[in-house]
């Protein structure tokens, strides 16, 4: 079992933080990827160690896909490599998390087509639009996707991640 | 079930965010209490709201205790009311954790005597000075109490304190 995090500068600190440290209490290993290389820094200043570029990783590596929000989405969003990773965890129906701005990186993939999904507000339209059955709830569960809205939910979306990891839909 | 944690302005925000919602994910009730009422800021910006000033704070009231780094141990170890219900957890043996400077709080309150414990660099000389037991360790469980070094060791320390909240050895 190991879980990829795609970010990237001024990501969401807490958004970052508290899953990579939660996967970690359970024994999981979490290896973060970037489209930059060194180390990236949050929107509150914390600064992570990136284990490897977005071009370097090999998406049949990892079990699960976790995206924090912030402003490294907007980035990501445009980096074609990240849309692939996305595409492969998404086809491959293995455990998928994206919380606030982080489901942008599943809009741009064009991945949420008739699923149940979450978001930070701001974002609503585009995941509409993008053709995604919207709600406004602090956990959405469907299937091998979790999303969820905003720092303050990350309660339930590391419950409802945690439980898709340890009843692995995939594999 | 319900754990309280004692913090104030300029508090380690990941040290105090990462248990906070790590508790909640787990469906515990968790307070915070301060030397001021409203809202205290983290050195990295994030705000929390208090639930409740010290000296209204019943101990007896709570499970657990768990006290953040920063910079906020230096103002809550010159409050009276903070050192009572340090020393009141500690007294009953209920499951006390503390992480970086966090420890400075039981230093003060002189229940470290003969207790194997860590704490940040910078502390570990006040920690043996107060008779502890001081070791260079990711988490140091000794009884009813565990303590951390770093953010770095939040995954250890979080593991080790559900561990004891789950295993309760109180009550």
């Amino acid at each position: 079992m190991k879980v990829l995090m795609l970010s990237s500068d001024y990501f969401e600190d807490a958004e970052l933080l508290v899953p990579y440290y939660r996967l970690k209490e359970e024994g999981i290993p979490v290896e973060i990827a970037s489209d930059k290389s060194g180390t990236i820094i949050g929107k509150h200043g914390y600064e992570v160690t990136v284990d490897g570029r977005l071009s370097e990783i090999t998406p049949e590596d990892y079990d699960a896909l976790l995206l924090p929000g912030g402003k490294a989405p907007a980035a990501l969003r445009a980096e074609s490599s990240a849309l692939a990773i996305v595409k492969i965890f998404m086809q491959h129906r293995r455990p998928v998390a994206a919380i606030c701005h982080g489901p942008q990186i599943l809009i741009t993939a064009g991945v949420l087509r008739d699923r149940r999904a979450t978001c930070y507000r701001a974002v609503a339209d585009e995941m509409r639009l993008a053709g995604a059955h919207y709600e406004d709830r602090e956990v959405v569960v469907d299937g091998n996707l979790v999303t969820s809205r905003q720092p303050a939910d990350l309660p339930a979306f590391m419950r409802e991640f945690m439980k898709l990891l340890k009843n692995k839909v995939s594999r």
